[in-house]
């Protein structure tokens, strides 16, 4: 394998990511650089300057994404996109996001060092915000992109006032321009991601490189159990409705049966629960909890669902509680087109150990499958970690990702 | 039963309720009379008055209990007690503690009214704050009366920086000679409480009236459940370490346990849990919650506690979780010695229809445990109510127990 004209440098991916480790507000635990602010901008500047460097066209979109371009050898096919991003969560680590920022910046020093030109244009795209923002919207800059971006969502504010309209504007975007200069379906011919895994898959079945088949969907619920508060002293276990140990069967019967053997994996899970009154010698009347559940296939989320619900039933009649089961939430599933994930498969079989799974957290690229076909490449991560300072991947396993990433690109940029 | 001689007068005690619920802070939910505040101060204002104009002799001690006292015809025999407490708990109701200070007062004047002597004095007390208080301490008054009152408790500050002992002193009490002028063994001859029951075991069985076989001991842990915080979407099922499904097994096994068909009743509750991040898509890392398990058998509680210990670990081990369950107090049951108990249950039996219970809840009847035999009886609460605005018991019912309590007392006054 070692004969491949865009072999990466494994030593510059690192001086790379251990540079955008500089860029990060050292108030705050781990490495955190969060949209739009001056961090953020720093971290920006070094990466154009980095485009540049390597002979780059670079612009920032209305949207107030970062893009740098190479133009193709044929000018009427549409680009193919490289993409992610450079913020993070508070407290966050060094990888998510940051890898595929650099992975594309690497791939276009090597075409560059290397005299390749491909026929496609190449862009390479830093999305603006794509953590859960302060705004409380996520994927802000590849929404703007695709025009997803809703004038509400442009008119909210953070909690010091500014509309995330004002943000894009301050960040080098043009917030009034958004749908007018977005991209349509057929203006992408195809974008790729490469990301750190954030679960433990890659790492416990002893492989380098993930093929994602698809983004999972999810689904978000709101569940309410009212049971009757009560003295924990003076009321006989026969008599109680304990809103906690009801909400406890609740979350025990997802848990069995997200743990079913489906065709297809689902995951779900309570994150989130509060009691009400919340005091130990009072049998609490209420609990509220958030659960969601997650899948390729949206439609066993829905099965699922059914039979929880079902159950929720049953558990409030036996103990007379009182269950409200609300939607918060559903995203769609995105699946990778099968000939996509051929082609990486067959760049990732190439450069080492790979296997395909589905990736359980949303990413640019949902926002991209909007309007043009996707593929997304894993890494490793460390014990599964993410968002949170214990994040890592070894900088050779980064180094594999950038490789099956380029292998890719090119096979595309004759392919398509 | 109409020919009992003191027997009270049901609209009088009616007023009397009424009346003590006007001394109320409104600007706080339902009735709400915090110890050491102008409420407080204004009800026993009222109600050393009504004392007063029956020809009681009134004092406060040394831990600041308004006493009210009938001096009786044989002054080397120690009193008689009857008492309980006018404070309440925050957005709290208009009976619990009340009725037992009114009881005794409406006692005092019917001796007066039919000129009854007895052989033993009466004291009729109103303890000082018997709800947990601002301080972190509840019972505080018979503690006192008990040389239960630590220096350290003394020392404790409320919010605004207050100390216990000073608001002792601004309640008209003496915090430097409580231990001096606290009541020792032989000092009270017996101690009778009449109080709300608290729980529904009284309106269930269809019984008026409770004759209380003793109050249970508490004992109260803390639960500290660790697993791996880990991102919802990405974690297999199979892969997690959920510190919130752990939780969930531990709360149900509690339930389970308590609920097997023991010679002695025994209630267990997790009133109090936190989860640890608590976001809708994060594994949660930590769970802490609070259990508590009463009876009058504590050496059951132990047992249970010891299969409790026993199930956490194997559930720890299955889901490679921490569990870490450390004691956080035990209060000792207190048995109503069944002499006592004897005397009160043909009392109650002459009035209305009577059932023996123990108490769930702690009373100022806990302290004075320690130096005297103690009595209670119970009247029935409408749905098990306690603690909050809907608190209530019938008037009629209430009356009932004033005349069982009346005629405990002559009873105890003949016989010991």
């Amino acid at each position: 394998m070692g004969d491949f004209s865009l072999k990466p440098d494994p030593k510059r991916i690192e001086r790379d990511i251990e540079t955008m480790a500089t860029f990060v507000d050292r108030s705050k635990p781990g490495w955190t650089r969060r949209p739009f602010t001056p961090w953020y901008e720093q971290g920006r500047n070094w990466l154009r300057r980095q485009m540049l460097a390597c002979g780059m066209e670079v612009e920032i979109d209305a949207a107030s994404n970062l893009i740098g371009r190479i133009k193709g050898s044929e000018p009427h096919l549409p680009p193919i996109m490289i993409g992610s991003h450079t913020d993070t969560v508070t407290g966050g680590g060094r990888f998510d996001g940051i890898v595929g920022v650099l992975a594309g910046l690497e791939i276009a020093r090597r075409l560059k060092e290397t005299g390749t030109v491909l026929r496609h244009s190449l862009e390479v795209v830093d999305f603006t915000a794509e953590e859960p923002s302060e705004f409380g919207i996520s994927t802000i800059g590849s929404r703007g992109m695709v025009n997803n971006l809703t004038e509400e969502m442009l008119n909210r504010r953070d909690m010091t006032g500014l509309t995330l309209r004002e943000a894009i504007k301050r960040a080098g975007g043009d917030p009034e321009r958004i749908g007018e200069r977005s991209r349509k379906k057929g203006d992408v011919a195809l974008y790729l991601e490469l990301h750190i895994e954030q679960g433990p898959v890659l790492e416990q079945t002893d492989n380098k490189l993930g093929v994602v088949t698809g983004i999972v969907g999810i689904h978000r619920y709101r569940v309410v159990v009212e049971g009757k508060e009560n003295h924990a002293g003076t009321t006989p276990m026969a008599l109680r409705s304990d809103a906690l140990t009801g909400a406890s069967r609740l979350v025990l019967e997802l848990e069995s049966l997200c743990r079913e053997p489906f065709a297809e994996p689902v995951v779900g899970t309570v994150g989130k629960l509060h009691v009400e009154p919340n005091a130990a010698n009072v049998i609490p009347g209420r609990v509220v909890f958030e659960l969601e559940v997650r899948s390729l296939d949206t439609e066993l989320l829905e099965q699922i669902m059914l039979r929880f619900r079902k159950r929720a039933s049953e558990i409030g009649e036996s103990q007379t509680l009182n269950i409200r089961i609300d939607c918060l939430s559903k995203s769609e599933a995105i699946r990778v087109d099968e000939r996509v994930q051929r082609v990486i498969a067959e760049a990732c079989a190439a450069t080492a150990k790979t296997v395909f799974l589905p990736s359980g957290a949303g990413h640019d690229a949902n926002q991209l499958a909007k309007i043009a076909p996707i593929g997304m490449i894993f890494v490793p991560s460390r014990d599964g970690r993410s968002h949170c300072p214990e994040e890592w991947t070894d900088y050779g396993d980064i180094a594999l990702g950038v490789e099956a990433l380029a292998r890719s690109l090119l096979s595309f940029d004759r392919l398509i």
